[in-house]
Order: C-alpha cells, then sequence, then structure tokens
C-alpha cells in the first residue's frame, strides 16, 4: 500500500484535479473507500464519507451520480455451459454490437439447474439488467415466466425446446443445413450416408435430422435406421458413434456429425482404425467452429453464423427495451456449405 | 403485444400478486414502461410513473429500491480479442466464482486499441464496476493509470509486457512449461528439436523460449538459431513455420510449438506433406485447450491451468475491493505435461 501511494504522488493527475490516492491519503483512508464513496456506495461509515465527500469537493472532484436513470445499460447474455468453443463465437457477436451501444455483456451459465438459473436471476434483479439474451437452454420456459413477471425482455438465441413461446427467437437454418450437408455428399456420388445426430430433445438437432431424410428421400432414397447413431454434440460422442457405423457389415462411405466436435470425434475413429479422411470416408460437420479451419484434414461443414446471430439478438433486446417490437417474431439466419477438404467421392 | 397480454391475463400469480403485464394493462402503458419505474429508471414521464407507482403499491408491489450502495456487484473481465477458445476457458473459470459471489462478469474486448479501451473505460464508470481483470493486453499500462485515477481494483490474467506494473498478476508456469515440453522430447530420443515460438514481445512467449534453450542447455545441446521459426500464436503461423522447419537440409524430427493452435497448424503442414504424427514427427503444443484432446492425432501438450488462473483473478479482485491485500501480488500458476499421441521416438 506505502508504495502504491508514494508511486500516486508523483503521477500526472489529468486535468490539474489531485488522484484518487492522493485524496484517500489526505483522508486517511484507502483508496478502495474513496471508491466507493465516489460510487455512491453504502457501506462506508457516515463519518468517512463525509470527510471523504469534503476532500472530493475542496479538490473539484465531481461524485458520480447515483441517482436513478443514470446507470449504465446492462444486457445478460446467459449459457446452459461455457465449456464450448461454440459459446464465445456468440459472446464475440454479442459483446461487438453491445459494446459500440454502450451496453455491458453480464456473461453467465446456469448448467441446466433451476437452483443455478434461480440465484442468477436474484443477481439479474439486483444489478437491474435491461435485457436477456438466452442460449440453448430447457430452461426457457421457467426463465421465461420469471422474466415476464419482472418485465424484463428477454430474446432466446437458437431455441432449445418447443418454439411456442411468446418470445422472440433467432436461430440458424437447421433443416436446410441438415439437408445441404447431405446433398453434397450425394452429389459426390454417396449412397450410403451415415448420421451422427444431435440430442433429439433440443429443435435444432431434430431439424438437422429432418433435413438429412429430406435430401435422402430427394434423391430417392429411404431413411435406413441402422445408419443414424446418436449423439450429444460431444466430440466423445461423435468418436463412439462413428464406432458403430464402422461395425456395420456394411458401413456407410460417408457420415454426416451434426456438430463440428462430434465431427471430430468422427475422424479420430477413423485414424485409430488405419482410415483415412476423406479417401476411405468422407466426414461433414455442423456449425464451422474456428479451430476446424485447422482440423486434420481440415472439415467440410455447415457454417453456423454464430457470431451474426448474437448481434442480431442484442439489437432486437435493444428495441424490446425501448418499446419497440423487433421487425420479426422468429428469424433464422442462413446456414452455408464450407467445402474443405474432408469430402470426396466414395473409394 | 396483444397476445402477450391475454396470455398474462391468466397467467399464474406468484405469491398471488398481480403481474406487472396486468399493471401494464390497467396503466394503460407496456411492460417496459412498468419495468423502468420499477427499475428506478428516469426514462418515464412524471404522469406516467406516479400513474404506475400507484397501481404498483395498491397492489401490494415493492419498488425495488434504486438507491446507492444497493447495487449488485460487478466486475469487469477484458480481453484483447474474442477469437480463440482459450478465451472461454478463463471465462467459465471467472464466471464460477463471481457467479457463487453474487457479482456479475462483464465481458469486452478491446482490441489492442485505445479508442475501443477508452470506450470501454467510459462504460465501466457508467456501470460503476467494482473491479477488472484484463488478460494479456499490450494496453496493461494505460488501462493501470486510468483505473487507478478512479481507484477501481485491477488484476491482470497473463500479463502481456513488463512484470514492472505495481498491480496484482496472476500467470502460468510459462518457462517451466517450456523446459518440460523440450524434456519430453529429448527423453524420447530427439535431438534436433525445433520451435515454431509466440510472438517476442509478449513476455509468456520469451519464458517458454527460454525454457526450451535451458532444457536443451540441460542436455549438452546449444541451440540452434536456425530449428527456431517466428509464430503468433495462431494456427496460420505453426502451419508456416512447420514448413520452414521442413524446408530445411536437414529438418527436425519434433517440433515444440508455443501454442496448441499453432501445433494444430503444424500438424497439417505434415499431413498436406504426407508426413505422420508422430511417425515421422512428433509434435507437441502449449495450452491443453479442450480441442486438441480430439485432435488427429490427440496433442502432447503443456496444461496451462486457465479456468484456474481466472477463478484466482476473481478471489484476487474481489479482495482488493474489499480492502484486503492478496496473498501475493504475483503468482504463477503450475503447468502440466500431459502426454497423448503425437510424440514418440525419432524413428
Amino acid at each position: 500500500m506505502a508504495a502504491r501511494e508514494a508511486d500516486a504522488e508523483t503521477a500526472p493527475e489529468p486535468g490539474g484535479k489531485v488522484t484518487i490516492t492522493e485524496i484517500a491519503r489526505r483522508a486517511g483512508v484507502s483508496v478502495p473507500t474513496v471508491s466507493r464513496v465516489v460510487n455512491g456506495r453504502s457501506d462506508v461509515s457516515p463519518k468517512t464519507r463525509a470527510r471523504v465527500e469534503d476532500l472530493l469537493q475542496r479538490h473539484g472532484y465531481r461524485k458520480r451520480p447515483a441517482a436513478p436513470g443514470t446507470r449504465a445499460a446492462l444486457l445478460d447474455l446467459v449459457f446452459n455451459d461455457l465449456d464450448s468453443p461454440w459459446a464465445v463465437e456468440i459472446i464475440r457477436g454479442v459483446e461487438e454490437v453491445a459494446h459500440a451501444a454502450g451496453v455491458g455483456t453480464v456473461v453467465s451459465a446456469i448448467h441446466g439447474r433451476t437452483g443455478d438459473a434461480r440465484e442468477w436471476m436474484r443477481n439479474l434483479r439486483a444489478r437491474a439488467s435491461d435485457g436477456v439474451i438466452l442460449v440453448t437452454s430447457l430452461l426457457e420456459p421457467v426463465l421465461h415466466d420469471e422474466l415476464r413477471i419482472l418485465g424484463v425482455p428477454l430474446v432466446v438465441v437458437d431455441p432449445a425446446g418447443s418454439p411456442a413461446l411468446d418470445v422472440p427467437t433467432i436461430g440458424a437454418a437447421n433443416w436446410a443445413g441438415g439437408m445441404a450437408a447431405t446433398e453434397h455428399l450425394l452429389s459426390l456420388g454417396h449412397r450410403r450416408i451415415g448420421l451422427i445426430a444431435g440430442p433429439p430433445r433440443l429443435l435444432c438437432s431434430r431439424a438437422r435430422f429432418d433435413g438429412y431424410r429430406a435430401a435422402l428421400e430427394g434423391a430417392g432414397l429411404a431413411l435406413d435406421d441402422s445408419l443414424v447413431a446418436p449423439g450429444d454434440f460431444h466430440p466423445e460422442s461423435g468418436f463412439a458413434g462413428c464406432n458403430t457405423l464402422l461395425d456395420l457389415p456394411e458401413p456407410p462411405t460417408a457420415v454426416f456429425a451434426a456438430s463440428d466436435q462430434m465431427a471430430l470425434g468422427a475422424i479420430e475413429a477413423l485414424r485409430r482404425r488405419g482410415l483415412r479422411v476423406p479417401e476411405d470416408m468422407s466426414v461433414v460437420g455442423f456449425d464451422d467452429l474456428p479451430e476446424v479451419r485447422w482440423s486434420a484434414p481440415p472439415l467440410t461443414t455447415i457454417r453456423q453464423p454464430l457470431a451474426e446471430m448474437g448481434k442480431l439478438a442484442v439489437r432486437t433486446v435493444l428495441r424490446l427495451a425501448r418499446d419497440e417490437q423487433p421487425d420479426s417474431p422468429r428469424v433464422e439466419l442462413g446456414t452455408d456449405l464450407v467445402v474443405r477438404a474432408s469430402t470426396a467421392p466414395p473409394a
């Protein structure tokens, strides 16, 4: 502490004003105590507060106003889990637009647990957040009810469950993406195409599955249940699902993994058997995470515009906070096929 | 709007109280307007405010207090960029501890630009943040000076530049990690070991480089400058650096890439030449990002405890905000060698 204060005495004083460190020294209190007075916090004794305020005033320091309406805007960005590179893409988009609007982005994870959600809700009330962006959580209905009572606007990104909630949603064109992934493999000449599916309780998984089926049917092929392995979007399940498909009497020549992370697991399963991608089997993912540009081989995948989804979510929640209606209550941003090195015609 | 209000009239009223939607309907205003009154915001006309407050009171609604000192705690977590899976690991650690303490985590990126940093600083003042955690930014000295004037406590994670700032820092044992990576390759029998280095302006790069050199010297080998390729931690530079090393008259038999992302780029450079990892060349990374468990092959790397660094940063900044001193002003958390499938004895 001594070193810090000595240091501050020789520090430049912007605008010719005395520093808070100097105020602290003269009042005989610590810098954080002065900061608490400046910030209008209550956890300072009345006597100390009076002494600090007196010094602040004498040195021309303007106390930061703490009256209602002057607090800076905040929005809450809530994930189920922060364990995927997927999350950082959305954070990046949200932060960019919020920052430009002078709005702070509070990031939280509720781990699908009602207890965590309740604690988060208490904190949300206490910080008087101006809006909430909720990403892929099965707690949507619970949070929706509570936020409606609080009157805090809510936008859901990548809705997890039933789309029947009366709340704006921003998703990706999952069905069209599933169809494009499968059509790409069909166009290369594949006829036995496996699917490693996402968890069926999530809307996006069901849409990707239906896109896969629609593409097969469009090519005159019936859905073969034995070519569909279950997965949970994590790499381990892609690894296991690919092994299941490879153990079939007649394995597929290509596989569509409904997430990039499952595609990475599938590629590793193939590598362990000494099989090459794409020579021995083609693999398509879904997401286009930054890391799959550098998988071995670089992954052909369906690009989900995660950062753009985040940006649109901020614009929508800020409109709602201003009492304006969103342009459209349900938006699906387009997905694109990105062809890299993991797909080729069948051997 | 109509659908939303009709819906609310039949919604359950928790605690027997009327909902905000119902208050809005009776006052003839929108739900966000009622929310603004409840939250003590100023952007509501006095007439509307009076009508809404009257209704709130009659229905037993307690207006949320907006007096100083009741605002919930916030901390600011500031990155240079949010373009790496690296960031989400730190966010995960910070959020976990902050959430448990009832503190909101505001995440920002300042892109190494003084303009962005100034805008962020304005927002920080406006939201009266209680503390700042700054991650690997060369703007450390600028922010440090301004935050000291504001009296907001600062903790630096993974200090980028000179460690001379009078501020607590939390880093990883980069020198020991660089040494462990190189010793692992030496123990497998490698003698020509390449390095793809990080940017020399960052402290962590210099420490990893010195650890590499110390291990070589410990084994009686002199540093060979031709075996050191420059990099910037991104995969593209790992790809280019590995190609540079492979083009040498006598290429190394193993390479230590000073970040996992550069290691992925190196593996792809090898794959494109038809070379196998680890049979033809061993590769070691640095970071242990979740994704490298599923690279092809799974990457041997040095684990940086990123989430733990984030957790400790929160505990430290909260101590400072309470006027307590940190246990130690400079902490380096240990790094560990994680052996997976990308390293083997030389062919």
